[in-house]
């Protein structure tokens, strides 16, 4: 005989204990407790289920069951353990069938009948479900017919005994847990091997039978907006969850009328008792309504953040709750136009999600043809085999991009991540053919340039012509999550911003300041290309400073405008960074138009680039290396860096110290050699100008030796920045350009966890930034640190900055939303240790 | 008065104080005390100079200092510091002319005073040399025109009172100490601001007059190859170091046979004494022997050792310290031959000295004309602007290599010091045409192909023509230094050796084992390079296994030969490692070649080689990453290595425990994928020959995130091998290939104390090293560590692998001795931690 304990009510004033009567047991008590229409039960505690699965033995169980109908469910202690299928309608048998038709009805009395044997027979005895189900005629006979099945092919009749059924349906499901199949998918999901199951026998709602009878799932929120409604899927004539399984049937709430007002009740009485919109299943028995379990709403990524906000201003959860419910990732939801959930999608390959958001375009095949189009105001997707720097221009111009090579952070895909363009890189099925200007697919068919194709870079997909979209949404609930972010985060976002329109974009966005312009990209302009090219050919320094003083102006005039739009926020400026000859012509046309600008031979001027070429370009003569070799140029752009900081503050009389960055360090020696020009030029300013030029410097650190060294570095810089997408290529000696080919299967092989450029490494690179942090403040309390990598809009990588103690991410601007919530995340949870 | 103790007397039994009374004044009454001929003197302490030079006041000097000539001397208290020029002969005067000419003879008097006059003129009065000389006329006259020339000069008689003629002199010797210039190039040399000399003053040694008189300097032994023998320098009718200065006119010691026996005699009891081999300069006045002073002896790098092992057999020292008086690096000197000292150079260009050693050979420009001249036995020199793998056989055949880029640790670079063939690499001043198969020169000349040159890789010197050489000699002296550096040292030394030829190079230099063979170069062979593309070019899995399985026994072979050289001793063998596509052919010719073998057309053999191009193939998929992607590659690898081990113990009853290292790893899952491959490899040779194959299995730890993860690999490593090549790319973000094109500048500038790859970087890629070691040892405490880089010949390098608990290095096989060497230092430095 059981001992008392091993049996709880659901309608009890004890709270049930998750622990041994499992998670779905103690919310029955819960919602009980809360005067929900629980139907009656029990709840057999894990143990009892152990004994039933060891000896057979079956406890006493209370008289006040009673006679009708009862259900049996798993309530496993662990929600994620699974655990056997339920059972319904145990108690049904020709003794039974008179009181049960007074009840629901003679038809309806059949059909659970029918219902019940074909479980027991399928789930109990055992026999094939689809053989059970062929050999049954329709019509009247079913049940009879059911149970001469179940005898014919158990050599049984049919147990007609309520007590024998329920206790072989507890006798099965005990042992069923224990089976290896199940034990190893458990396990799988980190179970101990001794993991147990409780079993909930409760009292019927029959969902089936006369007047409104039907089964269905609701909640009060909508799913897709989080907007107050009744929304939710029901079948009439079923039970549990029928109208989620079979949902072809299943309708909306419209009809329910008459149970509306309790549907709401309940639903408020759920959001305020666990604190989260919920979604429950409900039975209706003629008319009557009983809930038989809850779970969190179903919500979109849009509906996530009005749920979160309505309940923090409903008062049920605090504004902390709020900001920790929201994933930062989903916040793109809002920030780009997405393809409707219900549009037909008709997909022509599938490549690497590199940008989010959707975009609908007729294809180009070249940055000219992109600009022509946005002459001309047709949307157009820029579709290319790789994009190099020149196409920068035309990805501007673009609705969205896609590529056939390259990774997650190939040049297409950084670059259009930092514009908010939709983009999907890698989509190596498709071959583009330029001699004839076509697309070919895997299918063997190929699109002309000038078709319509729809890019999702949420998932990936390429798709056939337009598909409908819809518009992003930036107030509301979103804006109100937004504010409480930024009351509540103690780091600063900075925007990753080159150009006047990142630094637009990054302040719509609510930026702390630009962490990194590159000035590189400045270079790429029409106008500024040949002059640039002209200096990095030229024969000696005076040749470099000539090209150099043509370009300063322009420069310049970039920076004045930056400094106008940022307004007085900290704009840090990365002096250049890659290796020269990337702005060198590579097509023979453009290298002979060039050699006749220099009076060269175009031979001469090949060999001059062929000279220059490089073995391992990311390795090689860049950054501060060319800073210090050619020191003239990094002198440019200091004095258009002061000259600018100088109209803004004469012009706009807004003051700018602006920030100048030194990259690729990887002793300190290049930083003093650096600062000492620089204040040079300060000094030869002030000469020229009054006051002295007032400018913070500081150290990109990209190399594995930059951090190791960071104590030194903090003796000659007032910040440093971490460049963690060099930083990981180094750590790793893999180049992100190259890494494309083998990451996929790399991940897939669990080699690594994740793509080290997606989300930072914490073991590696991470130990590097730690020690980087720590060194460097140890000699520098000042030191303001800072993260402007990629991963400066990583949740993850943003929560790990925080609690290395950094004072700013900065990331692309159209992810400037995630890290302003990421960065309110890691001071809420900062500040609770233990979480 | 001067107080007694700050003079003190040179021939004294109370020791003199080097930090009161210099360096040379405690030299002297060290001699003095040996009963060498040292003459008479004092020395007046840095405090009474730096009075002297304050005050002017002279303290009083011994009456025992006499009338007869004096010397003045500086004495600083750093060897390193310098000091004012000697003064001699101070005490001559009209007066004392009858004296000084009853001593030496009139004309010897004569010669005194004018050189007197002349000193004095120029050094303390501050006339100008040339001036004084020019003007006086030769004859009998001199020394009277000297001195009107002087009253002339300065409106003062020539002094003639002895005492002033002193007093003058020290308070400008005095004086001297303190200027400007002398102040700065001392403290340049880390003298502190306060720094102090003490002077000397002795009696003159004439050297000048009568009989065998004159000056020079000897030592005991020859200082081109240390043997004993009296040896030096000698002119007579001179003073001090006239012998050295004005050496054209001074011969050897052979004349100076009734002085022999006193010199060698002075000589033993100075190398007694200072337990080294001394030289020392003296001066005959009329057949009486002076010694001034002494220092270590002059020697070559090969006389060093003979003179380290001679003291110590004759029990001067002990062997220890023989051990640690010769530098490593110069042992270079006897394994290679050099170009004789005196031999006269004619020289072309100079290069960066990238393989030590000199040859002669005719000038070839490609790897076919280097085996065609290897072919008829005429030595050659291989010329190529840079080499690339498919040369190696070219380098293989030629005398010496000589390139126009590349730095250090370029391709011809690395492979030439791992062949000991010497080699000039970076030499950009010259520049090849191969249209017209000539050499231009930095005058406009041009050398044709065939030309005779001869190549210095000590000096980086290109000379015309052929030169005259010495031998390289490994017995005798240096054999006797190595046995007692084996007997010193505990860490092993092993061989970076990929061939038979290494490898028997290796065990001719007494090697402990093969720490890195790498297995690529086996495939460059004729013959295989073509299974090997058609391997790498394969559409499929299978494709490659057909190619592998052509490849197997081949690699098999070379494993048996070096298994069978290398007789027991650990042989680590390197999975391959570079990026597949340096097997590719560049050329048209024969990719056309190619492409028929493969049935492919050559347009669509040029794509998939185009297809498989890196941006940064340092950084891209090589190492285990092709290991993982295409695992036959390595399991045919194991296979060989496998079934070399098993037929070497079965033909010679060898047991061989195969090493086999993982290059490239980044994550320890890394090393689990691919031991899990050779794992099921030994397996199923297990099946095939019976006993399961014995074999240690490491990783090659280039990535710094292998070093900071060294706590993870060492669960599934025996052994972690540093490959600090790789490692110091990685770590500066610097590749060795690219770096040529600003290194030297950045050294010259100090931004690097030294080429990182040169020189292992202690603070940065050193710092990792530890951390490795340190958390590998952590988690197995068993774990053997070794350093295979290039840095593993580099003795700094080499001391820090000890102090870090390496087990071994692993270097080129002609640097083993060097690496033998330097680890018995790194023993005794080991052991002696206060050194």
């Amino acid at each position: 005989m059981a001992r008392l304990s091993q049996i709880a009510a659901i309608h009890s004033d004890a709270p049930v204990d998750p622990a041994r009567f499992g998670t779905r047991g103690a919310r029955l008590n819960l919602m009980a407790g809360l005067g929900l229409p629980v139907p009656k039960g029990v709840v057999l505690s894990a143990d009892a289920v152990a004994e039933i699965a060891r000896s057979g033995t079956i406890p006493d169980l209370p008289e006040w069951l009673g006679q009708g109908l009862l259900s049996l469910r798993a309530s496993p202690l662990n929600v994620e353990w699974g655990g056997p299928t339920a059972i319904m309608n145990i108690g049904i048998c020709d003794a039974a069938l008179p009181a049960i038709s007074a009840r629901v009805g003679a038809l309806g009395a059949q059909v659970l009948y029918r219902r019940f044997v074909h479980s027991y027979a399928t789930h109990i005895a055992g026999l094939d479900a689809e053989d059970f189900e062929a050999s049954i005629p329709d019509g009247e006979a079913r049940v009879a017919t059911c149970k001469s099945m179940y005898e014919a092919e158990t050599g049984e009749a049919f147990p007609q005994d309520p007590e024998a059924q329920l206790h072989n349906c507890l006798r099965h499901m005990a042992r069923a847990w224990n089976r290896p199949t199940a034990r190893i998918l458990r396990q799988a999901k980190g179970a101990p091997a001794d993991a147990g199951v409780a079993l909930i026998i409760q009292q019927m709602a029959l969902g089936i039978g006369q007047g409104l009878s039907g089964a269905g799932a609701a909640q009060i929120v909508d799913d897709q907006t989080g907007a107050p409604m009744l929304w939710g899927r029901y079948l009439a004539q079923s039970q549990g969850q029928d109208a989620l399984i079979a949902n072809h049937n299943a309708v909306g709430l419209e009809g329910l009328d008459e149970v509306r007002d309790a549907l709401l009740d309940a639903g408020q009485r759920m959001t305020r008792a666990a604190r989260d919109a919920m979604q429950f299943e409900f039975t209706l028995e003629n008319g009557a309504l009983s809930i038989l379990d809850m779970q969190p709403a179903k919500r979109s990524h849009k509906a996530a953040v009005r749920i979160a906000v309505d309940l923090a201003e409903a008062g049920i959860i605090s504004r902390r709750d709020a900001l920790l419910r929201v994933d930062p990732r989903n916040l793109v939801d809002h920030l780009h136009p997405r393809i409707e959930p219900d549009a037909p999608r008709d997909i022509v390959t599938t490549g690497l999600s590199a940008s989010p958001g959707a975009a609908t375009g007729v294809m180009v095949f070249s940055a000219e043809a992109a600009m022509t189009a946005k002459s001309q105001d047709r949307p157009c997707i820029l579709v290319r085999s790789e994009t190099t720097p020149e196409d920068i221009r035309g990805i501007h111009a673009a609705q969205a991009v896609l590529t056939m090579r390259g990774g997650m952070t190939s040049h297409a895909a950084v670059i259009a991540r930092g514009l908010g363009v939709p983009c999907i890189v890698g989509a190596q099925a498709l071959q583009l053919d330029m001699a004839r200007r076509c697309l070919h697919l895997p299918d063997g068919r190929e699109l002309p340039e000038g078709a319509p194709l729809t890019i999702d870079g949420n998932s990936g997909q390429v798709l056939f012509g337009a598909v409908p979209m819809t518009r992003p949404s930036l107030d509301g609930s979103f804006k109100t999550l937004m504010e409480w972010a930024d009351e509540t985060r103690d780091m600063q976002v900075r925007a990753n911003a080159d150009t006047p329109v990142d630094a637009r974009v990054a302040r719509r966005f609510k930026v702390d300041g630009i962490g990194l312009c590159r000035t590189e990209h400045m270079f790429f302009e029409a106008g500024r290309l040949n002059v640039m090219r002209r200096m990095i050919l030229a024969e000696d320094a005076q040749g470099r400073r000539d090209a150099l003083d043509a370009l300063r102006p322009m420069q310049q005039a970039d920076f004045v405008d930056l400094f106008e739009i940022m307004h007085g926020l900290p704009v840090t400026i990365r002096l250049l960074d890659p290796p020269l000859h990337e702005f060198l012509p590579r097509g023979s046309a453009e290298i002979t138009a060039l050699a006749a600008e220099m009076g060269l031979s175009a031979e001469a001027l090949k060999q001059r680039i062929r000279d220059m070429e490089e073995v391992n370009p990311m390795l090689g003569m860049r950054g501060v290396r060319v800073g210090i070799i050619m020191p003239e140029i990094y002198e440019m752009q200091a004095r258009a860096i002061f000259g600018a900081a100088e109209a803004v503050r004469r012009n706009r009389g807004t003051t700018v110290v602006p920030e100048i960055m030194i990259p690729l360090v990887s002793a300190n020696r290049e930083v003093e050699l650096i600062r000492a020009r620089i204040e040079a030029v300060a000094a030869e300013m002030q000469a020229g100008a009054g006051d002295l030029p007032e400018y913070r410097l500081g150290a990109m650190v990209e190399t594995p030796r930059a951090a190791l060294r960071a104590g030194d570095l903090a003796q000659s810089s007032a910040f440093l920045s971490f460049g963690t997408n060099d930083l990981t290529q180094m750590t790793y000696g893999l180049s992100r350009d190259d890494a494309g080919r083998f990451m996929r299967a790399y991940v897939r092989q669990g080699v690594f966890a994740e793509d080290p450029f997606h989300s930072l490494d914490l073991e590696g690179v991470g130990e590097l930034l730690l020690l980087a942090a720590q060194r460097g403040r140890e000699t520098n309390p000042d030191l303001v640190l800072g993260l402007c990598g990629e991963h400066g809009g990583d949740p993850a990588s943003i929560r790990f900055s925080k609690l290395a103690g950094f004072d700013y991410v900065s990331c692309s601007p159209f992810r400037v939303p995630i890290a302003r919530l990421a960065a309110a995340q890691a001071s809420i949870l900062a500040a609770e240790p233990d979480r």
